[in-house]
Protein backbone atom coordinates (compact mmCIF):
# COMPACT_ATOMS: atom_id res chain seq x y z
CA UNK A 1 0.00 0.00 0.00
CA UNK A 2 1.96 2.95 -1.31
CA UNK A 3 0.69 6.73 0.01
CA UNK A 4 -0.74 7.28 -3.29
CA UNK A 5 -3.01 4.54 -3.75
CA UNK A 6 -4.37 5.14 -0.28
CA UNK A 7 -5.28 9.11 -1.74
CA UNK A 8 -6.69 7.18 -4.24
CA UNK A 9 -8.93 5.40 -1.97
CA UNK A 10 -9.73 8.11 0.14
CA UNK A 11 -10.69 10.11 -3.16
CA UNK A 12 -13.30 7.14 -3.97
CA UNK A 13 -15.06 8.21 -1.03
CA UNK A 14 -15.25 11.79 -1.19
CA UNK A 15 -16.84 11.58 -4.63
CA UNK A 16 -19.04 8.71 -3.10
CA UNK A 17 -19.98 10.93 -0.34
CA UNK A 18 -20.35 14.39 -2.51
CA UNK A 19 -22.50 12.38 -4.50
CA UNK A 20 -25.61 11.45 -2.33
CA UNK A 21 -24.66 15.13 -1.24
CA UNK A 22 -22.69 14.25 1.78
CA UNK A 23 -20.33 17.18 3.09
CA UNK A 24 -17.67 16.27 5.40
CA UNK A 25 -17.43 18.75 7.76
CA UNK A 26 -14.08 19.32 9.87
CA UNK A 27 -14.78 19.70 13.66
CA UNK A 28 -13.85 22.97 14.75
CA UNK A 29 -12.16 21.33 17.89
CA UNK A 30 -10.66 17.67 16.90
CA UNK A 31 -11.74 14.98 19.21
CA UNK A 32 -9.21 13.99 22.10
CA UNK A 33 -7.11 11.92 20.10
CA UNK A 34 -7.20 7.88 20.85
CA UNK A 35 -3.76 7.25 19.38
CA UNK A 36 -0.71 5.00 20.41
CA UNK A 37 1.69 7.31 20.90
CA UNK A 38 2.14 8.78 24.54
CA UNK A 39 1.02 5.34 25.45
CA UNK A 40 3.95 3.38 26.03
CA UNK A 41 4.63 3.14 29.83
CA UNK A 42 1.34 2.08 30.76
CA UNK A 43 0.74 -1.16 32.55
CA UNK A 44 -1.17 -3.90 29.96
CA UNK A 45 -4.45 -4.54 31.63
CA UNK A 46 -4.73 -0.49 31.06
CA UNK A 47 -4.94 -1.50 27.07
CA UNK A 48 -7.32 -4.57 27.48
CA UNK A 49 -11.37 -4.22 27.07
CA UNK A 50 -12.43 -7.05 29.70
CA UNK A 51 -14.72 -8.82 27.69
CA UNK A 52 -17.92 -11.02 28.27
CA UNK A 53 -19.78 -11.66 25.31
CA UNK A 54 -21.53 -14.93 25.58
CA UNK A 55 -25.40 -14.46 25.36
CA UNK A 56 -25.88 -16.75 27.98
CA UNK A 57 -23.69 -15.09 30.85
CA UNK A 58 -25.60 -14.80 33.83
CA UNK A 59 -24.94 -11.99 36.62
CA UNK A 60 -22.79 -13.73 38.54
CA UNK A 61 -20.41 -13.54 35.86
CA UNK A 62 -20.44 -10.24 35.26
CA UNK A 63 -20.46 -9.94 38.82
CA UNK A 64 -16.87 -11.23 38.31
CA UNK A 65 -15.96 -9.68 35.34
CA UNK A 66 -15.85 -6.32 36.88
CA UNK A 67 -13.95 -7.38 39.89
CA UNK A 68 -11.34 -8.77 38.02
CA UNK A 69 -11.68 -5.49 36.03
CA UNK A 70 -11.11 -3.30 39.52
CA UNK A 71 -8.20 -5.85 40.22
CA UNK A 72 -6.74 -5.37 37.36
CA UNK A 73 -6.81 -2.08 36.22
CA UNK A 74 -8.44 -3.21 33.16
CA UNK A 75 -9.29 0.15 30.51
CA UNK A 76 -12.68 -1.39 30.75
CA UNK A 77 -15.05 -3.96 30.95
CA UNK A 78 -16.99 -5.38 27.51
CA UNK A 79 -20.40 -6.59 28.26
CA UNK A 80 -24.14 -6.37 25.92
CA UNK A 81 -26.18 -4.13 26.36
CA UNK A 82 -28.28 -5.69 28.60
CA UNK A 83 -25.84 -5.71 31.49
CA UNK A 84 -24.97 -2.18 31.16
CA UNK A 85 -26.50 -0.48 34.33
CA UNK A 86 -25.63 -3.37 36.44
CA UNK A 87 -21.75 -3.25 35.31
CA UNK A 88 -22.20 0.83 36.00
CA UNK A 89 -23.64 0.55 39.47
CA UNK A 90 -20.25 -2.44 40.58
CA UNK A 91 -17.75 0.35 38.88
CA UNK A 92 -19.40 2.76 39.86
CA UNK A 93 -16.23 4.98 41.93
CA UNK A 94 -13.47 2.50 39.94
CA UNK A 95 -11.41 4.00 36.77
CA UNK A 96 -12.66 0.95 34.72
CA UNK A 97 -15.14 2.24 32.07
CA UNK A 98 -18.64 -0.15 30.66
CA UNK A 99 -18.30 -1.15 26.88
CA UNK A 100 -20.94 -1.82 25.44
CA UNK A 101 -21.52 -3.19 21.66
CA UNK A 102 -24.25 -1.73 19.24
CA UNK A 103 -25.72 -3.32 16.20
CA UNK A 104 -23.78 -6.44 17.47
CA UNK A 105 -22.36 -8.88 15.95
CA UNK A 106 -24.06 -8.33 12.86
CA UNK A 107 -24.30 -4.83 11.64
CA UNK A 108 -27.42 -5.27 10.08
CA UNK A 109 -29.66 -3.72 11.91
CA UNK A 110 -31.17 0.11 10.67
CA UNK A 111 -29.39 3.17 11.69
CA UNK A 112 -32.00 4.37 13.70
CA UNK A 113 -32.10 0.62 15.59
CA UNK A 114 -28.21 1.55 16.20
CA UNK A 115 -28.76 4.99 17.24
CA UNK A 116 -31.84 4.57 20.22
CA UNK A 117 -29.51 1.27 21.27
CA UNK A 118 -26.25 3.44 21.78
CA UNK A 119 -28.22 6.21 23.91
CA UNK A 120 -30.15 3.52 25.71
CA UNK A 121 -27.10 2.48 26.76
CA UNK A 122 -25.25 5.51 27.26
CA UNK A 123 -28.13 6.51 29.70
CA UNK A 124 -27.22 3.33 31.38
CA UNK A 125 -24.25 4.58 31.98
CA UNK A 126 -21.76 2.82 29.06
CA UNK A 127 -18.78 4.98 28.26
CA UNK A 128 -17.68 3.28 25.35
CA UNK A 129 -19.69 1.61 22.64
CA UNK A 130 -18.29 -0.87 19.82
CA UNK A 131 -20.90 -0.60 17.20
CA UNK A 132 -20.62 -3.04 14.00
CA UNK A 133 -21.13 -1.04 10.69
CA UNK A 134 -23.02 -1.96 7.84
CA UNK A 135 -21.05 -5.09 6.52
CA UNK A 136 -23.53 -5.71 3.65
CA UNK A 137 -22.98 -1.82 2.61
CA UNK A 138 -19.16 -2.26 2.45
CA UNK A 139 -19.12 -4.99 0.32
CA UNK A 140 -21.24 -3.47 -1.94
CA UNK A 141 -19.43 -0.16 -2.23
CA UNK A 142 -22.33 1.94 -0.69
CA UNK A 143 -20.15 3.99 1.05
CA UNK A 144 -22.56 6.92 1.73
CA UNK A 145 -24.56 4.34 3.50
CA UNK A 146 -21.76 2.85 6.18
CA UNK A 147 -20.56 6.37 6.72
CA UNK A 148 -24.24 7.74 7.80
CA UNK A 149 -24.65 4.71 9.87
CA UNK A 150 -21.55 4.95 11.58
CA UNK A 151 -21.92 9.63 11.81
CA UNK A 152 -25.44 9.18 13.34
CA UNK A 153 -24.39 7.21 15.98
CA UNK A 154 -21.26 9.26 16.22
CA UNK A 155 -23.52 12.18 16.69
CA UNK A 156 -26.25 10.70 19.27
CA UNK A 157 -23.20 9.85 21.72
CA UNK A 158 -20.95 12.82 21.22
CA UNK A 159 -19.35 12.37 24.43
CA UNK A 160 -18.76 8.46 24.45
CA UNK A 161 -15.78 6.56 22.68
CA UNK A 162 -17.06 4.86 19.87
CA UNK A 163 -14.91 1.92 17.97
CA UNK A 164 -16.51 0.57 14.82
CA UNK A 165 -16.57 -3.14 14.25
CA UNK A 166 -15.18 -3.61 10.31
CA UNK A 167 -15.52 -7.80 10.64
CA UNK A 168 -12.50 -8.09 8.75
CA UNK A 169 -12.81 -11.50 8.40
CA UNK A 170 -15.48 -10.51 6.03
CA UNK A 171 -13.32 -7.73 3.56
CA UNK A 172 -10.69 -7.92 1.23
CA UNK A 173 -7.45 -5.55 1.97
CA UNK A 174 -9.25 -3.04 0.11
CA UNK A 175 -12.10 -2.78 1.69
CA UNK A 176 -10.70 -2.60 5.19
CA UNK A 177 -8.80 0.29 4.34
CA UNK A 178 -12.26 1.47 3.25
CA UNK A 179 -13.45 1.08 6.50
CA UNK A 180 -11.01 2.53 8.17
CA UNK A 181 -11.35 5.78 6.18
CA UNK A 182 -14.84 5.89 6.50
CA UNK A 183 -14.31 5.42 10.43
CA UNK A 184 -12.20 8.04 10.13
CA UNK A 185 -14.47 10.88 8.97
CA UNK A 186 -17.38 9.78 10.60
CA UNK A 187 -15.17 10.86 13.80
CA UNK A 188 -15.64 8.15 15.64
CA UNK A 189 -12.26 7.13 18.19
CA UNK A 190 -11.45 3.78 17.15
CA UNK A 191 -11.04 1.02 14.35
CA UNK A 192 -11.76 -2.72 15.70
CA UNK A 193 -11.06 -5.58 13.85
CA UNK A 194 -13.58 -8.21 15.00
CA UNK A 195 -16.56 -9.54 16.73
CA UNK A 196 -15.63 -12.74 17.49
CA UNK A 197 -18.69 -14.00 16.45
CA UNK A 198 -17.78 -13.62 12.55
CA UNK A 199 -14.84 -15.48 10.58
CA UNK A 200 -11.35 -14.70 11.77
CA UNK A 201 -10.09 -12.40 14.14
CA UNK A 202 -7.43 -10.16 14.64
CA UNK A 203 -4.10 -10.34 12.46
CA UNK A 204 -0.96 -8.60 12.75
CA UNK A 205 -1.12 -7.88 9.22
CA UNK A 206 -4.79 -5.98 9.33
CA UNK A 207 -3.69 -3.92 12.39
CA UNK A 208 -0.52 -2.64 10.55
CA UNK A 209 -2.37 -2.00 7.35
CA UNK A 210 -5.46 -0.29 9.77
CA UNK A 211 -2.64 2.06 12.14
CA UNK A 212 -1.04 2.81 8.81
CA UNK A 213 -4.59 4.26 7.32
CA UNK A 214 -6.19 6.05 10.10
CA UNK A 215 -2.82 7.71 11.42
CA UNK A 216 -1.05 7.67 15.04
CA UNK A 217 -3.66 10.54 16.87
CA UNK A 218 -6.58 7.35 16.31
CA UNK A 219 -7.74 4.09 17.91
CA UNK A 220 -6.72 0.78 16.61
CA UNK A 221 -8.25 -2.35 18.77
CA UNK A 222 -7.64 -5.53 17.83
CA UNK A 223 -10.10 -8.45 19.08
CA UNK A 224 -11.42 -11.94 18.00
CA UNK A 225 -8.76 -14.62 19.22
CA UNK A 226 -6.47 -12.48 21.01
CA UNK A 227 -6.02 -15.10 23.82
CA UNK A 228 -2.56 -14.88 25.18
CA UNK A 229 0.40 -12.58 26.29
CA UNK A 230 2.34 -13.19 23.26
CA UNK A 231 -0.48 -12.64 20.77
CA UNK A 232 -1.46 -8.97 23.02
CA UNK A 233 1.44 -8.31 23.01
CA UNK A 234 2.44 -8.65 19.13
CA UNK A 235 -1.40 -6.53 18.56
CA UNK A 236 0.20 -3.53 20.24
CA UNK A 237 3.69 -3.41 18.57
CA UNK A 238 1.66 -3.69 15.47
CA UNK A 239 -0.04 -0.84 15.70
CA UNK A 240 -2.91 -1.64 18.65
CA UNK A 241 -3.84 0.42 21.74
CA UNK A 242 -6.52 -1.47 22.36
CA UNK A 243 -7.55 -5.31 23.15
CA UNK A 244 -10.74 -6.71 23.25
CA UNK A 245 -9.96 -10.29 25.25
CA UNK A 246 -12.61 -12.50 26.99
CA UNK A 247 -8.89 -13.66 28.45
CA UNK A 248 -8.08 -10.61 30.09
CA UNK A 249 -6.72 -12.07 33.59
CA UNK A 250 -4.29 -14.72 31.32
CA UNK A 251 -3.13 -12.18 28.95
CA UNK A 252 -1.86 -9.89 32.10
CA UNK A 253 -1.18 -13.14 34.49
CA UNK A 254 0.83 -14.02 31.43
CA UNK A 255 2.90 -11.06 31.71
CA UNK A 256 3.65 -11.46 35.52
CA UNK A 257 5.13 -14.91 34.95
CA UNK A 258 7.49 -13.51 32.58
CA UNK A 259 8.81 -10.41 34.38
CA UNK A 260 8.79 -12.31 38.04
CA UNK A 261 11.22 -15.26 36.15
CA UNK B 1 -42.97 -35.44 29.87
CA UNK B 2 -46.20 -35.97 32.18
CA UNK B 3 -48.82 -33.54 32.15
CA UNK B 4 -48.23 -33.36 35.95
CA UNK B 5 -45.07 -32.20 35.54
CA UNK B 6 -45.84 -29.76 32.40
CA UNK B 7 -48.89 -28.12 35.15
CA UNK B 8 -45.93 -27.66 37.77
CA UNK B 9 -43.40 -25.70 35.18
CA UNK B 10 -46.42 -23.42 34.51
CA UNK B 11 -47.54 -23.37 38.20
CA UNK B 12 -43.53 -22.32 38.98
CA UNK B 13 -43.56 -19.63 36.39
CA UNK B 14 -46.74 -18.17 37.38
CA UNK B 15 -45.16 -17.58 41.00
CA UNK B 16 -42.04 -16.24 39.79
CA UNK B 17 -43.98 -13.65 37.76
CA UNK B 18 -46.56 -13.03 40.96
CA UNK B 19 -43.56 -12.31 42.98
CA UNK B 20 -42.80 -9.50 40.85
CA UNK B 21 -45.95 -8.08 40.73
CA UNK B 22 -46.66 -9.32 37.20
CA UNK B 23 -50.73 -10.04 36.47
CA UNK B 24 -51.25 -12.31 33.65
CA UNK B 25 -54.29 -10.93 31.67
CA UNK B 26 -56.53 -13.23 29.88
CA UNK B 27 -57.45 -11.54 26.47
CA UNK B 28 -60.59 -10.76 25.93
CA UNK B 29 -60.19 -11.50 22.20
CA UNK B 30 -57.62 -14.10 21.46
CA UNK B 31 -55.20 -13.72 19.10
CA UNK B 32 -56.13 -15.80 15.58
CA UNK B 33 -54.26 -19.35 16.25
CA UNK B 34 -51.32 -19.89 14.46
CA UNK B 35 -51.67 -23.70 15.26
CA UNK B 36 -50.93 -26.34 12.56
CA UNK B 37 -54.44 -28.23 12.91
CA UNK B 38 -55.71 -27.04 9.72
CA UNK B 39 -53.10 -26.61 7.55
CA UNK B 40 -53.07 -29.98 6.19
CA UNK B 41 -53.47 -29.53 2.96
CA UNK B 42 -51.36 -26.77 2.41
CA UNK B 43 -48.61 -26.48 -0.10
CA UNK B 44 -45.11 -27.08 1.45
CA UNK B 45 -43.62 -23.78 0.50
CA UNK B 46 -46.49 -22.13 2.31
CA UNK B 47 -44.85 -23.20 5.42
CA UNK B 48 -41.57 -21.85 4.64
CA UNK B 49 -39.81 -18.68 5.95
CA UNK B 50 -37.63 -17.73 3.06
CA UNK B 51 -34.37 -16.92 4.55
CA UNK B 52 -31.14 -14.79 4.42
CA UNK B 53 -29.75 -13.37 7.57
CA UNK B 54 -25.67 -13.49 6.03
CA UNK B 55 -24.56 -9.95 7.32
CA UNK B 56 -22.87 -9.72 3.92
CA UNK B 57 -25.92 -9.79 2.30
CA UNK B 58 -26.33 -7.66 -0.63
CA UNK B 59 -29.32 -5.65 -2.39
CA UNK B 60 -29.34 -8.39 -5.36
CA UNK B 61 -29.61 -10.90 -3.42
CA UNK B 62 -32.28 -9.85 -1.39
CA UNK B 63 -33.99 -9.37 -5.11
CA UNK B 64 -33.21 -12.55 -5.91
CA UNK B 65 -34.62 -14.04 -2.46
CA UNK B 66 -38.12 -11.98 -3.00
CA UNK B 67 -38.08 -13.61 -6.65
CA UNK B 68 -38.05 -16.74 -5.80
CA UNK B 69 -40.64 -16.09 -3.11
CA UNK B 70 -42.89 -15.04 -5.41
CA UNK B 71 -42.55 -17.53 -7.90
CA UNK B 72 -42.38 -20.70 -5.04
CA UNK B 73 -45.16 -18.94 -2.88
CA UNK B 74 -43.24 -19.19 0.69
CA UNK B 75 -44.88 -17.57 3.34
CA UNK B 76 -42.30 -14.88 3.94
CA UNK B 77 -38.80 -13.70 3.20
CA UNK B 78 -37.05 -13.65 6.30
CA UNK B 79 -34.12 -10.97 5.89
CA UNK B 80 -32.14 -7.97 8.18
CA UNK B 81 -34.11 -5.03 9.77
CA UNK B 82 -31.41 -3.30 7.08
CA UNK B 83 -33.42 -4.81 4.30
CA UNK B 84 -36.98 -4.62 5.48
CA UNK B 85 -37.99 -1.78 3.69
CA UNK B 86 -36.32 -2.83 -0.03
CA UNK B 87 -37.99 -6.15 0.63
CA UNK B 88 -41.55 -4.85 1.23
CA UNK B 89 -41.25 -2.67 -1.64
CA UNK B 90 -40.40 -5.68 -3.80
CA UNK B 91 -42.67 -7.75 -2.48
CA UNK B 92 -45.85 -5.58 -2.68
CA UNK B 93 -48.93 -6.72 -4.29
CA UNK B 94 -48.03 -10.55 -3.54
CA UNK B 95 -49.08 -12.88 -0.29
CA UNK B 96 -45.36 -12.81 0.45
CA UNK B 97 -44.75 -11.21 3.54
CA UNK B 98 -41.95 -9.30 5.00
CA UNK B 99 -39.86 -11.40 7.85
CA UNK B 100 -37.47 -9.51 10.19
CA UNK B 101 -35.48 -10.76 13.28
CA UNK B 102 -35.01 -8.86 16.62
CA UNK B 103 -32.61 -8.64 19.24
CA UNK B 104 -31.20 -10.92 16.91
CA UNK B 105 -28.90 -13.62 17.12
CA UNK B 106 -27.93 -12.71 20.72
CA UNK B 107 -31.27 -11.59 22.13
CA UNK B 108 -28.63 -9.81 25.25
CA UNK B 109 -30.03 -6.33 23.71
CA UNK B 110 -32.50 -4.17 26.23
CA UNK B 111 -35.95 -4.38 25.64
CA UNK B 112 -35.91 -1.18 24.59
CA UNK B 113 -34.05 -1.72 22.03
CA UNK B 114 -36.14 -4.66 21.03
CA UNK B 115 -39.02 -2.89 21.42
CA UNK B 116 -37.80 0.32 19.29
CA UNK B 117 -36.64 -2.85 16.31
CA UNK B 118 -39.64 -4.33 16.28
CA UNK B 119 -41.36 -1.22 15.71
CA UNK B 120 -39.17 0.34 13.62
CA UNK B 121 -39.09 -3.04 11.01
CA UNK B 122 -43.20 -2.52 11.44
CA UNK B 123 -43.07 1.02 10.31
CA UNK B 124 -40.82 -0.11 7.51
CA UNK B 125 -43.38 -2.90 6.13
CA UNK B 126 -42.69 -6.18 8.35
CA UNK B 127 -45.45 -8.39 9.11
CA UNK B 128 -43.57 -11.06 11.29
CA UNK B 129 -40.79 -10.33 14.10
CA UNK B 130 -38.51 -13.03 15.34
CA UNK B 131 -37.30 -11.88 17.72
CA UNK B 132 -34.73 -13.44 20.34
CA UNK B 133 -35.65 -13.96 23.88
CA UNK B 134 -32.89 -13.16 27.19
CA UNK B 135 -31.03 -16.28 27.04
CA UNK B 136 -28.96 -15.36 29.81
CA UNK B 137 -32.40 -14.75 32.01
CA UNK B 138 -34.21 -17.57 30.88
CA UNK B 139 -30.75 -19.62 32.04
CA UNK B 140 -31.03 -17.88 35.54
CA UNK B 141 -34.30 -18.67 36.02
CA UNK B 142 -35.44 -15.32 36.04
CA UNK B 143 -38.51 -15.78 34.26
CA UNK B 144 -40.22 -12.10 34.93
CA UNK B 145 -37.47 -10.93 33.16
CA UNK B 146 -37.90 -13.03 30.20
CA UNK B 147 -42.04 -12.87 30.32
CA UNK B 148 -41.71 -8.59 30.18
CA UNK B 149 -39.44 -8.56 27.71
CA UNK B 150 -41.65 -10.94 25.01
CA UNK B 151 -44.40 -9.17 26.37
CA UNK B 152 -42.57 -5.61 25.56
CA UNK B 153 -42.26 -6.36 21.71
CA UNK B 154 -45.85 -8.21 21.85
CA UNK B 155 -47.63 -4.94 23.08
CA UNK B 156 -45.49 -3.06 20.14
CA UNK B 157 -46.54 -4.38 17.53
CA UNK B 158 -49.42 -5.89 18.60
CA UNK B 159 -50.88 -6.65 14.83
CA UNK B 160 -47.37 -8.32 13.48
CA UNK B 161 -46.70 -12.02 13.73
CA UNK B 162 -44.68 -12.20 16.44
CA UNK B 163 -42.26 -15.72 17.22
CA UNK B 164 -39.90 -16.24 19.87
CA UNK B 165 -36.50 -17.89 19.32
CA UNK B 166 -35.45 -19.81 21.98
CA UNK B 167 -31.98 -20.97 20.63
CA UNK B 168 -32.66 -24.54 21.91
CA UNK B 169 -29.11 -25.14 21.34
CA UNK B 170 -28.21 -23.42 25.08
CA UNK B 171 -31.62 -25.00 26.77
CA UNK B 172 -32.03 -28.02 28.79
CA UNK B 173 -35.18 -29.85 28.08
CA UNK B 174 -36.77 -27.48 31.38
CA UNK B 175 -35.54 -24.53 30.13
CA UNK B 176 -37.19 -25.31 26.91
CA UNK B 177 -40.75 -26.14 28.12
CA UNK B 178 -40.46 -22.98 30.71
CA UNK B 179 -39.25 -21.05 27.42
CA UNK B 180 -42.58 -22.25 25.20
CA UNK B 181 -44.72 -21.33 28.48
CA UNK B 182 -43.87 -17.61 28.58
CA UNK B 183 -43.54 -17.28 25.41
CA UNK B 184 -47.22 -18.16 25.24
CA UNK B 185 -48.06 -16.42 28.27
CA UNK B 186 -46.75 -13.30 26.57
CA UNK B 187 -49.17 -13.69 23.61
CA UNK B 188 -46.37 -14.04 21.23
CA UNK B 189 -47.57 -16.16 18.43
CA UNK B 190 -44.81 -19.04 17.60
CA UNK B 191 -41.90 -20.72 19.53
CA UNK B 192 -39.00 -20.76 17.47
CA UNK B 193 -35.95 -22.93 17.61
CA UNK B 194 -33.07 -21.42 16.45
CA UNK B 195 -31.44 -18.40 15.40
CA UNK B 196 -28.73 -20.44 12.90
CA UNK B 197 -25.75 -18.63 14.56
CA UNK B 198 -25.71 -20.81 17.75
CA UNK B 199 -25.06 -24.10 18.85
CA UNK B 200 -27.44 -26.72 16.99
CA UNK B 201 -30.53 -26.39 15.38
CA UNK B 202 -34.41 -27.93 15.13
CA UNK B 203 -34.75 -31.31 16.36
CA UNK B 204 -37.45 -33.90 15.76
CA UNK B 205 -37.17 -34.23 19.71
CA UNK B 206 -37.32 -30.57 20.28
CA UNK B 207 -40.38 -29.68 17.90
CA UNK B 208 -42.59 -32.62 19.48
CA UNK B 209 -41.88 -31.36 22.93
CA UNK B 210 -42.60 -27.55 22.24
CA UNK B 211 -45.66 -28.31 20.14
CA UNK B 212 -46.96 -30.40 23.37
CA UNK B 213 -46.12 -27.86 25.23
CA UNK B 214 -47.97 -24.99 23.59
CA UNK B 215 -51.15 -26.42 22.59
CA UNK B 216 -52.66 -27.56 18.70
CA UNK B 217 -53.59 -23.67 18.38
CA UNK B 218 -49.96 -22.12 18.56
CA UNK B 219 -47.53 -21.90 16.01
CA UNK B 220 -44.11 -23.65 16.22
CA UNK B 221 -41.47 -22.67 13.82
CA UNK B 222 -37.91 -25.25 13.30
CA UNK B 223 -35.29 -23.45 12.07
CA UNK B 224 -31.76 -24.11 12.03
CA UNK B 225 -30.50 -26.97 9.99
CA UNK B 226 -33.48 -27.50 8.33
CA UNK B 227 -31.69 -27.89 4.22
CA UNK B 228 -33.96 -31.00 2.67
CA UNK B 229 -37.07 -32.23 1.74
CA UNK B 230 -36.79 -35.24 3.81
CA UNK B 231 -35.64 -32.76 7.27
CA UNK B 232 -38.89 -30.11 6.57
CA UNK B 233 -41.33 -33.28 6.45
CA UNK B 234 -40.02 -34.63 9.53
CA UNK B 235 -40.13 -31.44 11.39
CA UNK B 236 -43.98 -30.69 10.16
CA UNK B 237 -44.15 -34.12 10.89
CA UNK B 238 -43.29 -33.70 14.40
CA UNK B 239 -45.37 -31.00 15.16
CA UNK B 240 -44.17 -27.72 13.20
CA UNK B 241 -46.51 -25.42 11.39
CA UNK B 242 -43.42 -23.33 10.10
CA UNK B 243 -40.26 -23.62 9.11
CA UNK B 244 -37.04 -21.39 8.68
CA UNK B 245 -34.35 -22.07 6.20
CA UNK B 246 -32.28 -20.48 3.79
CA UNK B 247 -32.92 -23.40 1.44
CA UNK B 248 -36.41 -23.34 0.63
CA UNK B 249 -35.57 -24.02 -2.67
CA UNK B 250 -33.65 -26.89 -2.67
CA UNK B 251 -36.95 -28.59 0.05
CA UNK B 252 -39.25 -27.53 -2.64
CA UNK B 253 -37.39 -28.98 -5.57
CA UNK B 254 -36.66 -31.96 -3.61
CA UNK B 255 -40.81 -32.39 -3.13
CA UNK B 256 -41.16 -31.87 -6.98
CA UNK B 257 -38.43 -34.67 -7.58
CA UNK B 258 -40.34 -36.84 -5.58
CA UNK B 259 -43.89 -36.16 -6.58
CA UNK B 260 -42.70 -36.31 -10.08
CA UNK B 261 -41.56 -39.68 -9.97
Amino acid sequence: MDQKWLEEQKEQINLALAQQGIRLVVPVRPRAGQGAAADQDRPLASFIDHTLLKPTAARMEIERLCAEARQYGFASVCVHPVHVAYAARLLKGSAVKVCTVVGFPLGANTTLTKVLEARDAAAAGAEEIDMVLNIGSLLEGDYAQVYSDIKAVRDAVPGLVLKVILETGYLTKEQIVKGCILTKMACADFVKTSTGFGPGGATVEDIKLMRRVVGEEFGVKASGGVRDYETAVAMLEAGANRIGASAGVAIVEGLRGETGN
